[in-house]
């Protein structure tokens, strides 16, 4: 009999039906415990989420994973007490959820959909835009949220170029890397979509100098980490018509307070952090793959590596 | 050396350049000349549009063909002076012009993006939509357009049911027909896009009655042709809620008059008849493969069917 902490007494609303079910699938025979519910050393495996209050993990001794239900890992990383394997959920729902956010934003601003959604002069202007295979896009990220974004942006004929912190060889996409890199996806990008994990590196990935790069009114998709860009230098962008929007989902403080610039600048739509949402039933079944994985001493999936933050 | 007579003069300007330069590529000795400006007889092809004031065709004794530069063609088929084949434009550009629109707004309404580019009180709400594979979409029509945008939908996993005027076998894809196969598509129906033509048995397809089939609250797009939809129980259907929103490209009068209750309804997006524009460069290249044919003695590409009207 597995034991598994689930610690965060939020999120279990919500996976109490589908954990169970995914674990007794897998053929797991499992108990599924509340913190305080058994001694540390009595678990097996934990259920993470950021908003867990569980922040020691030393008396886990027996722990054999400490498995994330969020795909970002970097409020654990720096855990000193985390000397058990960590792993990131990559849920299939997750994925598709950031696949239709992106591709969903991306027609838009292609598309110029606002002007007809706001329309109060009931213009009727029949200027063409152009089609999605003149419209080139960049990829800031190629991990599988990105490379799944990319595969749905190219199929609609979105010319897409990736850039990925290190060399990337992805068939059919080109993919470039370093600072060198950067500035030639930016300097042909129509429409950029941030989904790089935030890291000391990507901090302020998108600064003034950067944003520079862009061709002149460039729209901008932020469904990856807030501190990606940094905020007073797009504004400073917008202000200027260097980047004609910009589509965020994530900032630096959530919910984003009332007072900050982005709320009511008219060259921003703030979405608010759901482009990518863990769907409980798809995540359970990968937590349950994992428990099995641990248990016959096979690789667990999505394991994070430490010294990269990711 | 083939005479072709650009019958549109409006259109011309977008022409000059990419026509002669298709036909070039095509291998195609060819004059172009402008309406009177040499005896019809001696007209080999007819470069067509509804615009074109040309409307007698009888002096055209010579021409083999005639292409229209639209995918519509309601406006030349009652027309008994065309003896002549006649061919629609089934330009790729129009093609990838119309799935870009009908996924954009599909993916706009599927994630409710309105409440985010118009939020006023700045709200912060994360509710979260279903996955695209948890929201069925009803494609009426299933010719060139339809089917290319069932693929694009269903490359991001809607589940779309096609429902054709006439039974048709689509690998993959579910297609129904006549009436009751009309009422099972609408019945679990949340979004609805009419792609079909314009018929005297398509005319007012979406009627009261069947809009009472969809699940309440369901959405509609229709960047078909106007007179597919009853416009006085569709703003009724809007009204009772029965309709969630119509987002609607083509209109009986176009455009839109500024009195049309469409203009000013809160649940009606209205855009100007763009959601298929014939793009000059790949059209082109239509015109000049369908001379080649036709030199060739080889059956047209597209030609239309007089006796179903299309």
């Amino acid at each position: 009999m597995t034991t598994i902490l689930f610690a965060s007494p939020t999120d279990w609303p919500a996976y109490a039906g589908p954990l169970p079910a995914a674990l007794a699938s897998a053929g797991i025979g499992a108990r599924i415990v509340q913190p305080g519910e058994v001694a540390p050393e009595a678990v097996d495996y934990i259920v993470y989420a950021p908003s867990s209050s569980l922040q020691d993990f030393t008396p886990y001794t027996g722990a054999k994973a400490v498995l994330n239900l969020w795909a970002g890992v970097e409020r654990i990383t720096g855990n000193t007490t985390l000397t058990q394997p960590l792993c990131r959920m990559v849920d299939p729902g997750l994925t598709e959820g950031m696949v239709e956010w992106v591709t969903g934003h991306t027609l838009r601003h292609h598309l110029n959909l606002d002007r007809h959604i706001v329309n109060p002069s009931h213009v009727w202007d029949q200027t063409c835009t152009p089609l999605a295979r003149e419209r080139p896009v960049a990829m800031l990220g190629m991990g599988e949220l990105g490379r799944a974004c990319t595969r749905a942006l190219t199929a609609l004929n979105f010319p897409v170029t990736g850039w990925s912190r290190t060399p990337k060889d992805i068939p059919g996409i080109p993919v470039l890397h370093d600072e060198d890199g950067l500035e030639q996806v930016l300097r042909q990008a129509e429409i950029v979509v941030t989904l790089l994990p935030k890291t000391p590196e990507t901090e302020n990935l998108l600064d003034a100098r950067r944003l520079g790069w862009l061709p002149r009114g460039a729209v901008i998709l932020n469904p990856g980490r807030g501190p990606l860009i940094d905020d007073e230098a797009l504004l400073a962008a917008l202000d200027a018509g260097q980047v004609g929007h910009a589509t965020l989902d994530v900032f630096r403080i959530e919910p984003l307070p009332a007072a900050h610039p982005f709320w009511s600048h008219p060259k921003v739509t703030v979405t608010p952090h759901i482009a990518a949402d863990t769907r409980p039933s798809s995540a359970s079944n990968v937590i349950a793959e994992n428990i099995r994985r641990g248990e016959a001493g096979e690789p667990f999936l999505h394991q994070v590596d430490r010294a990269r933050g990711y």
